[in-house]
């Protein structure tokens, strides 16, 4: 028998901008062209970022390939519209000098950074956030992730984005309730990485609540700081980028228990709740810390409750198909104090014991 | 304004083992799980491979989660087989501590990568070919390719293998056509790299059709170092890589011209043919090796000619769309002496005018 050995070199280290403003959407376009001239753009959006007006905002007149997911929402996030959208690159005959332009929520963004990272084996993606949810998390980090028939993010790449532009102003548009709900995962940023940060957001919550563009703007970069510092340390997810899934191993349960009924942002509520109770259990709980971030999130009007129609056993059975399970049970992120994950022999993911998890989900249960 | 740059760092350089040697597959199993032990395995196969027994001398009695790709062959390297591959993965309740095994010919190889590549983004992927086409080419360097309804390897990813076994007695119970077929890929390493591999497959052309392992196993050993260098200095096919497409543009518009009832190295064979015509009209020909690399894949038993009922247009149009095109037309791969890219200005591959290509689509048709 012989034997050979390939070696597979270390890709080149890169960076990518992010820039924050108020009002940056009518300008971005030839900014975009300036920065990506040789590259034949192809806009992925949705219907209701198209109807709030943003895509004329962007392209102005200028005619552009483009991608509008109808019906918009997590509904959408799947392999079929996926699918859909690689055709429709191709049949716009483009090639490997595409770049994609997200301009949307977390739908949009994790479908186009996706769609951009399997076709044609992988073209650039510049994300353009919308939402408070994609403008405080997932326009940032490369993380993509598609649903299959069977599970959430089933299908998913990392694919970092080669630009990132957030406007905002944009988020002016939204519905109440999205606007709220996509302000848990700052509040979970601030959870995981800076007391500071979460004390900023208790005080400037009516200001937050009013869309205070100033106040928009500093949430973006403590976003984008603490959000990027960790990428920075763990891009693809070996240890320490596990921090920000905190309440979202419960909070995926839920989301998916709820049938998308509940919003990304509600359900991770719920998760950050249930994390909480876990902490207690697990002897981590400071005195009052639950109770200040049930404070804040009522404040901000997300369930701190499960509802009380989710049935437990479907919400356990959901945990086992979690991606980060291994043998079919998965580990959870915890804090030890506020702004700190509790870290044992350096692991960023801690050992819980069904039974207590169990015993949780029945203690934030609703009425039932 | 503000702006904050987001680093992205290198990725660890790595390495894989390939292992070459005559009836390795029956003591693969416990290698696999010592190299992977915490890992859980996933068989990626096909219905032919199976009914070959190889999936039975590789398993024995073990039980293993696996899926069949059924039917066989190209038809079935589509992204509908990949979403029902990872469906499967997520039914089987497997986690990011998988490992996909592949086992067969390109198409498992390429499925079975790309679902690795995709699965809850990405677990490892070990190779084990089964083919001449698959041990000579394509289960080393990472490439995967998925079809969508309007192109060929419209879906891929580049996701080098953990591993790769190469057993040469597995490719005895090929077909005749397969067999020879597959061969092609081992005949374009040699132009594009070393005459006198050229040259020993001349030699050895008999004992290779009479499927000699020893010769087998020299051949397979020519191919890895050869692959294996090329995709060393240049992984994700910036630059160098691209002579490995050598025969490939115009080969996969005539694969997908024939509706697939051409094998892929026929098709290649062809498109090896079509870049010596153009290497004339290009002003790069040698005397006789046009004739030379001829003469070699008649003996071979594949097409050289271009079936008549192939529709040159079809062919054009299939090349506008070709993955690597730029303003809707490729650039072509091509040997200023055997054993040797055209490599102008540092540049792999280089400008054909479409009228050379008309002019060679035509002149290399059979009656019409």
């Amino acid at each position: 028998m012989h034997e050979l050995e390939i070696k597979v070199p270390a890709s080149q280290p890169g960076s990518y901008k992010v820039a924050i403003g108020t009002g940056l959407l009518p300008s971005l376009w030839p900014q975009i062209k300036a920065a990506f001239g040789h590259r034949r753009p192809f806009v992925i959006t949705d219907a209701n970022v198209a109807a709030a007006g943003h895509l004329d905002a962007l392209l102005g007149s200028r005619p552009a390939p483009q991608f509008v997911i109808d019906p918009p929402g997590e509904g959408s996030k799947n392999i079929a519209t996926a699918v859909a959208i690689v055709e429709a690159m191709e049949k716009a005959y483009l090639g490997r000098d595409t770049l994609v332009v997200a301009l949307g929520g977390g739908t949009v963004g994790d479908m186009a950074g996706f769609a951009a990272a399997i076709f044609k084996r992988g073209v650039p993606v510049v994300q353009i956030p919308t939402t408070t949810l994609a403008q405080g998390d997932s326009a940032i980090g490369g993380k993509t992730g598609v649903d299959s028939s069977v599970s959430k993010n089933a299908f998913g790449a990392f694919w970092h984005p080669a630009a990132v532009y957030i406007d905002v102003a944009a988020v002016q548009t939204l519905d109440e309730r999205q606007y709220r709900s996509g302000l848990v995962e700052s509040v979970k940023h601030a959870m995981i990485a800076d007391a500071d940060y979460f004390e900023f957001i208790e005080q400037q919550m009516d200001a937050l609540l009013a869309r205070r563009t100033d106040v928009l703007e500093t949430l973006a970069r403590f976003n984008c700081t603490i959000k990027g510092r960790v990428v920075e340390a763990d891009p693809d997810e070996q240890n320490q980028r596990r921090m920000l899934n905190y309440g979202h191993t419960i909070g995926h349960a839920v989301e998916s228990a709820s049938n998308y009924q509940l919003l990304h942002g509600e359900a991770i509520a719920i998760g950050i709740i249930a994390a909480g109770y876990i902490e207690i259990e697990m002897g981590l709980s400071e005195p009052g810390r639950l109770e200040r971030v049930t404070a804040l999130l009522e404040r901000l009007g997300v369930p701190t409750k499960m509802p009380a129609d989710l049935d437990n056993r479907q919400l356990i059975d959901l945990l086992k198909h979690d991606k980060k399970a291994v043998d079919r049970w998965p580990r959870f992120i915890l804090l030890d104090r506020l702004g700190h994950i509790h870290c044992p022999h350096g692991q960023y993911a801690t050992d819980v014991d069904r039974t207590i998890v169990e015993q949780v989900l029945n203690s934030i249960t609703g009425n039932r």
